[in-house]
């Protein structure tokens, strides 16, 4: 398809904020959320320079559209990325509801950088008894009680 | 496999968190990280108090467990979630570089009180092309400019 100037305006700002996140110590990716045309939130990849694994340029762009949206539901946004997401951002991009996204650089290019996301999707492809990561299931019996609890709760917020 | 007293302690706590985000309208999960014996940093879910699709306990956690130890990397802890990760929290875990995590309820008791992360864990087996959210690549040459940057950057902080 053809992409029109718009489009081709948000993911230049992408790649723009990619590039100025390498200048300035952060990681190479940058995301922009938009809403209605207009750029509502926007970030680099942070996880170096604040300390947080999880800080990937969609999650940050996200909580902020969140934050300034005052809404945990994205629908009606769509999302800009300078790469393509990974595992992490993309399941982020579920919950949050995100229309549709658009990425520029792909998962390969970002492996050959040294970013190895087909890692954690591969570990996500195989059972969760075959992955790399230990896990043992204990005291099923007593969180079940939690979720009886948030069943039975009249008010909740649910999403 | 028997668990220790110590192991018990840790996921009755994750389990406390999770009955107490009930309690004060949070969603119904908690998570506790561990280092050496000692749990340095729990969260409970914080989605729709906080308006952040992402702040999942484990999410959440993982932040603050970063933030105390001053790191990106979080290896030689472990992790208790009351209920099985979801695949944008396990990814996070997975950059983080957790060394494992134990687990209370299982992700069919959270679908059964509301909560699919089936769903995604489902729509990330896909191909990427046959995944509900649609998503377009464009301008791959710009982008790839700054991942040429990345790699020319001689004091970059890698993870």
């Amino acid at each position: 398809m053809s992409m029109n100037k718009d489009q081709q305006k948000f993911m230049r700002k992408a790649i723009a904020i990619s590039r100025k996140s390498v200048e300035t110590g952060g990681g190479p990716f940058g995301a922009v959320i938009v809403k209605d045309g207009e750029i509502i939130a926007s970030s680099n990849n942070q996880v170096t320079k604040g300390n947080d694994p999880t800080a990937h340029a969609e999650v940050m762009a996200i909580r902020k559209a969140c934050k300034k949206l005052k809404t945990f539901d994205l629908s009606g946004c769509e999302l800009y990325a300078s790469c393509e997401p990974c595992p992490m951002c993309l399941s982020a991009m579920y919950w949050a509801h995100i229309d549709r996204y658009y990425y520029a650089n792909q998962k390969e290019d970002a492996k050959s950088i040294g970013f190895d996301d087909q890692f954690i999707y591969d570990e996500l492809d195989k059972p969760a008894g075959k992955r790399s990561m230990p896990r043992e299931q204990m005291m099923r019996d007593e969180a079940l009680e939690t979720f009886r609890a948030w069943t039975e709760k009249s008010d909740k917020v649910e999403y």
